[in-house]
């Protein structure tokens, strides 16, 4: 076919790699950015720019953020006692939108895998170890996806944690098998925690 | 909620604005963007800059392009004599994959529409009229969409061209290639009767 500029393959290439988009609709919003090229298509690469160079991981919790601490971390007015662990920042903002808690969080960044070759070290494992012990933690909530691997992992923290005298739960039945933090609805998120129950 | 930084929220109100995005995909498509950072955020912001930078219209067919004519225009081995009229790039690109046209295009940016005040100036039908006469075209191809506004438009082409004496064609209408009788609506199963030929 008669060739497209490198610029715009390159850049089709790109999209295309994003979740949810792949190489038909990735050509589709690029042609919509060179239509709407001065109120998205260079808003955007500077968007873009300015997220890849001010957002770093939260030293505590491996939240995203642009400061030294990430808001939640920073955040005066929520509860010390509680830590929330979650496997990426996408289940932690499922758990913001539900609203129903207002203590810490803990990003793992991901679950064990013995196939990904995923080891406790590269999940922040003993971080989450060692911040229960400083920050003088009574409750932590496993708040993992209910699939195999997050399972797994639930299971592995928990043990990691005997001995530290730290209650353990977990969100109640209610989250569907197989399901996803990042798929459910607000009021199932909040009505799984309140109803949570010793791990 | 939680306040996410304030650069991550531009993004993703962007994001959610290309064709195919909503908010939750967008979301998604931003966390993947800040996992993958130095792989595809940094890349991509770069990759828009450039075609921010470099991509303009052809001057000749409004087509995309990086240099002073597009690489359709620029082609010698490409046919003089005809010119495909289609309604945006995505319909030249779509073209060009079916492989099956040699000629010259003529983008027109959308169609005729009282409603949005689209007039045939907004559309480059001046130009082509322009170019017929002066690059000494044979045939036109109206390859617009089976739309109402596409017709319409397809139709104040076909009178502005009348006096230059230059063949008007239209793409066939009639049953898609693999398609199926009982899916197809009642409207193309009646053109493709009316256009029936000899088997």
């Amino acid at each position: 076919m008669g060739e497209r500029p490198r610029e715009i393959e390159t850049l089709i290439d790109m999209m295309a790699r994003l979740p949810g988009l792949g190489p038909r609709s990735a050509r589709r919003a690029v042609l919509h950015l060179i239509r709407k090229r001065a109120v998205l298509l260079a808003p955007l690469a500077e968007a873009l720019r300015r997220v890849a160079e001010t957002v770093r991981e939260c030293p505590r919790c491996g939240n995203v953020t642009t400061a030294d601490l990430c808001e939640i971390c920073a955040d005066d007015r929520r509860a010390n006692g509680e830590i929330c662990v979650v496997e990426d920042v996408a289940d932690l903002w499922a758990m913001e939108r539900g609203g129903a808690f207002k203590g810490r969080y803990h990003v793992l960044g991901g679950t064990l895998s013995a196939l990904d070759a995923v080891g406790p070290a590269d999940l922040r494992i003993p971080d989450l170890v060692q911040r229960v012990r400083d920050e003088g933690i009574s409750e932590v909530i496993l708040a993992l996806n209910a699939t195999v691997d997050g399972q797994t992992t639930a299971h592995y923290i928990a043990e990691e944690l005997t001995g530290t005298g730290v209650a353990i739960t977990s969100l109640a039945q209610g989250v569907p098998i197989g399901g996803e933090l990042d798929y459910l609805d607000d009021g199932t998120i909040s009505a799984a925690l309140k109803a949570r129950k010793g791990f």
